[in-house]
């Protein structure tokens, strides 16, 4: 009821030209109405650009976040819950976290278009540039999605405008991307000293970049390269799989 | 519409003693009468008891613990969302982690009963005691409420008949559980040098808000903020434990 009085208050409301630029991209990336404008103000509200409310505390959309996050981890669960009614929950858990990530959510904010709104401070835009912006944003406006209009409507702007369009789901349950593990199956099974060894770091203003390097029995193989430990160690895995012929 | 000639044909159907069992306890548990039957007797079959479908597959609880584990986590996402309109994301993750987790749910699914319920081989007894045989009956339980009568119920049972009558939350939000020396313990056993620095001061009229970041082997983790040096160092340790999954 009182959604309906909103909305039908929306109808004759005068907008701000930022509140109808907001309004419009929340329903080109939606496919959406929204009722509670405020709460997708708040979505695109990167911390770096945080308003003081009257409480004198800091507002940005990491609480939606964290609320877009769970709704985005349930509605998936389900879909693949009933997509795979054969599957253990093992799959159903590593295939979830390679559809929604850290980076595969950056990279599909931006295709949907958040970064147009999304508004940071770029003073800090080297400082953030590494991290999950848009991502995060995204998960911020599933969260507003669920709050304005509920769980029904979140599940189906997450399914028919997000998942589903910009997914392979078969594809991306054909992947298998931890070489690392690969690599170390195939060392315990064929007896070899694994190792894998960072070599070099660079420095690079705020970031670093990683150099490891995959040593078996001693001897050098892949090298890789990467922003994190880890990003470096499975390059260097993946090229040393190919050299083992072992993908 | 179909779980409404469901719910008529339940009516006429004429009942096992076992199914009858299970009905009467799923009532007593959600308030809710179950429309279709099958999922509760999936839901409180435990892997110890799994039984072959005509496809081959070992059927036990555990696909719809998963499903089960990510609603529970959206519906205390959201509740603690409204409840804590003030708090940020940190404290919200934190105090749904203090709700709901291993042992809190174990416990918790002893209380409303399931082990009454609950099917598994108690040849095993000892093998499954330690673990969380109940606490992963209740997800389940929350999955098939969830498949069988939609989010909103689903959402209800959890909050009326899990929640508010087994946890007392503004005595949960009162522990505080250290995850500066958390984080100092595991350093130790890991290894690795960790620091606290203080990396920004701000002034609002007679406060200072201070922001602390975590390094671990001088790479910077979780960055936290507080009016207190602090309580800004606490709640870094407390976003660097998220980030080593270590709470």
């Amino acid at each position: 009821m009182l959604r309906r009085v909103r909305k039908l208050h929306n109808l004759f409301i005068i907008r701000s030209p930022e509140d109808k630029r907001l309004l419009r991209a929340v329903r080109n990336i939606t496919g959406i109405t929204p009722v509670q404008l405020d709460l997708y103000h708040l979505a695109v509200r990167h911390s770096s650009t945080a308003r003081e409310n009257n409480k004198g505390i800091r507002e940005s959309n990491e609480r939606l976040e964290y609320l877009g996050d769970a709704v985005l981890g349930t509605v998936i669960a389900d879909y693949l819950f009933k997509k795979y009614p054969f599957k253990d929950e093992g799959f159903l858990t590593e295939i979830r976290s390679r559809l929604v990530n850290r980076e595969s959510l950056n990279v599909l904010g931006r295709k949907v278009g958040i970064d147009e709104v999304l508004s940071f401070d770029s003073r800090h835009q080297g400082r953030f540039s590494h991290k999950s912006l848009y991502g995060d944003a995204l998960e911020a406006l599933i969260g507003a999605v669920y709050l304005d209009q509920g769980y029904r409507k979140s599940q189906k702007f997450i399914l028919n405008k997000l998942i589903l369009p910009y997914f392979d789901i078969e594809e991306v349950v054909r992947m298998n991307p931890n070489f690392k593990s690969t690599l170390i199956e195939w060392s315990q099974k064929e007896n070899k000293v694994l190792e894998f060894r960072i070599i070099d770091v660079k420095h690079h203003g705020n970031h670093r970049e990683f150099t490891a390097c995959v040593y078996i029995d001693e001897e050098e193989y892949g090298t890789g390269f990467g922003f994190s430990k880890k990003k470096a160690e499975q390059d260097a895995a993946l090229k040393t799989c190919e050299l083992l012929k072992l993908i």
